[in-house]
């Protein structure tokens, strides 16, 4: 039924093989995550033919939040080329509490933009800190939304310094699950 | 993976079986669905082990649009009761364009509610007409959209008069398919 000529659902897999080698995984808030040495990005069709401890998957969606300016600023950001090749990620799957998700929408606005920023900060490191947010409430996954970063190794300290800045907006106080996983090529 | 005790994915199967009969499908925009006898409301994980023509994929999900006011006003309604058994249905599946889904949230918002009067129009003919919105794109399915419609048959007319009035706003111009399913218990 799918008429899609291209799949939006991408699965993370953590196991035995894949291009990237998961140098840490920290659990910061809720349950653990248990580690894996390695991180493939498959579609969803593919089936893993190797051993692996877990496979989240996420969704590329239209924007929840943005507004017309800030639509166009992102869009004249995203073209901005990154100056060396990104050979350091990060993947941060979270999950938000019940009072986010019944929270009306220009509350959430509110705290998302208004009095967090996230918007703003985000893409005052871009092209640097280059970020893909894929979707996974809908898709009824342990995590709400994954969010993968790429930068190169110069860059490390600019990253550190966005999430710190993430992780002290008032939004951040609606996470009840993180996971911090840093990985490199 | 799953953590949720009760999955929000449902499936509505179109065949041989089910509580609904099908009195009429009609296509409105876009390709054709083919008909079917009955529908079927299972989970996602029921397989089907009869004769069906389609099934349609959809999440019940948090409210994309809505403000603290107009939430006030659709939990208040949601509490009154029907008065007479909702014996009739409707199910329409649509689609949106890609124009609609790269506008940023605030146009989207504008003509959802404030130029197309979505929410207020929808909720004054709560409880009468009971409705439920699944969310299908983000599963990638054929539609964006199900929503799904109960009433008595005393509703019908103005169930009819609900529908006419969605379908002449600026927000419907964005749908580019649409099909129209009539049900009875």
């Amino acid at each position: 039924m799918n008429q899609h000529s291209s799949s939006r659902i991408v699965q993370f897999v953590g196991g035995a093989l894949g291009p990237w080698r998961i140098d840490q995984l920290h659990t910061v808030t809720g349950p653990p995550l248990i580690t894996a040495a390695r991180l493939a990005i498959t579609s969803r069709q593919d089936s893993c033919t190797y051993p692996y401890q877990w496979a989240l998957l996420g969704c590329t969606s239209n924007q929840r939040y943005t507004n017309h300016l800030e639509n166009a600023m992102l869009n004249d950001a995203a073209h901005r080329e990154q100056q060396s090749p990104a050979t350091h990620a990060a993947l941060i799957p979270i999950r938000k509490n019940d009072t986010w998700w019944t929270l009306p929408q220009d509350e959430r606005r509110a705290i998302f933009e208004t009095r967090s920023h996230h918007i703003s900060t985000g893409s005052s490191y871009v092209p640097a800190i280059a970020r893909t947010l894929y979707h996974s409430r809908d898709l009824e996954q342990p995590f709400d939304f994954l969010t993968w970063f790429q930068y190169a190794g110069t860059d490390v300290n600019a990253f550190e310094d966005l999430l710190g800045k993430l992780r002290a907006t008032e939004e951040w106080s609606y996470v009840d699950r993180e996971i911090d996983l840093r990985l490199s090529a």
